[in-house]
């Protein structure tokens, strides 16, 4: 069985939302997206594990707690499975079933999910044991040296949807314009609406007064 | 058979790369931009052409010239052709032939890749008289709507590589860590590495004198 793996900070994230969105807004967010997420890897048959800084719960998901730095954290659990891991991240809430199984599908070693600007956003280990991760900075292509190194086929998937992670209000356009799931329900319900100025698709939020 | 249409402005292209490139560069990056493109609609089997404001020639392509706006150009050509047509984009660098092919076998009558930020980036119509365009803005929901209202079935492609067009600097980081074409050749050699501070990935220039 694949175990899909996801790596949660519960406590103030997306702090590069906090623009548009205050703490609790951005907690309840993150969740909403990690549900999203949650929810296509538990209907691709995944057993889903959130791999949290704290003590969490989400329905669909198991918790293990390790109070350690991403890649710390995600390498000690590498470590101790010999199961086929699907490292996905939280905030990748366009992701679709058919994106999981299309990567679940691969021949090769491993399958590797760039994130716009460098970033890796989703990383399928069919042995666990033979990878580990290093995310932040250029991590695509660090990924694709440690794959190279340990001597593993990599395929890189081709997806709009799962390249899309939501960091900035600039990236909140994609939900709205492309989710059909609980972020973009949030989103719409604290008054979020795509906006066009001077030919730049943005968002908008109305007035705070009700969602505050 | 399938005609590719890619509509092209010459001169003066692509301002917004003007804080790392001059206008002679920026007109030979797009140039390379388009060779790029040419090369998998070509490969792909389609008739190619270039859609121009002025004349000009990429080898690969015909030119038809057409002193008109984006928007009028385009459906001025739809209606003057019973072909299907793929509209493409010229500034997406990193399309596959794959892309193209994908796009090509698609079972609706029509397809849409979304650029990022609700724009468009290709739309494949196999009855182009049904349709028209209308570029700028949240374009993708435009022609999403326009598709509905003309009773055409509508497939939306999934892909990072074509929603991925080239407008701004930081753009440019994605040809270098994802493009094998003459694109990335001639960023390469302007001096364009990429460079990674703070985490954040991005692109440099070495010292113009070289290349200026």
């Amino acid at each position: 069985m694949v175990i899909a793996v996801i790596p949660f900070r519960p406590e103030n994230p997306k702090t590069r939302l906090s623009c548009v969105l205050d703490q609790a807004e951005r907690e309840k967010f993150a969740l909403m997206m990690l549900r999203d997420v949650v929810e296509k890897t538990t209907l691709a048959g995944c057993s889903t594990i959130l791999l949290s800084t704290e003590k969490y719960h989400v329905d669909g998901a198991s918790t293990v707690v390790k109070e350690l730095g991403l890649n710390e954290a995600l390498n000690e659990f590498l470590s101790e499975t010999d199961e086929p891991i699907l490292i996905i991240m939280s905030d990748i809430p366009l992701v679709t079933l058919e994106n999981i199984e299309s990567i679940l599908s691969v021949e090769s070693d491993c399958a590797i999910v760039p994130g716009r600007g460098g970033g890796t956003n989703t990383i399928f280990i069919k042995e666990p044991s033979r990878f580990r991760v290093d995310f932040y900075g250029a991590s695509f292509l660090d990924h694709m040296n440690i794959a190279k190194e340990a001597g593993l086929s990599v395929e890189v998937i081709d997806t709009f949807r799962m390249s899309t992670d939501i960091d900035e209000k600039e990236d909140l356009v994609e939900i709205l314009l492309h989710g059909n799931g609980e972020s973009r329900r949030y989103l719409e319900s604290l008054g979020f609406t795509i906006s066009v100025n001077k030919g730049r698709v943005g968002v908008h939020r109305d007035s705070h007064e009700e969602a505050l």
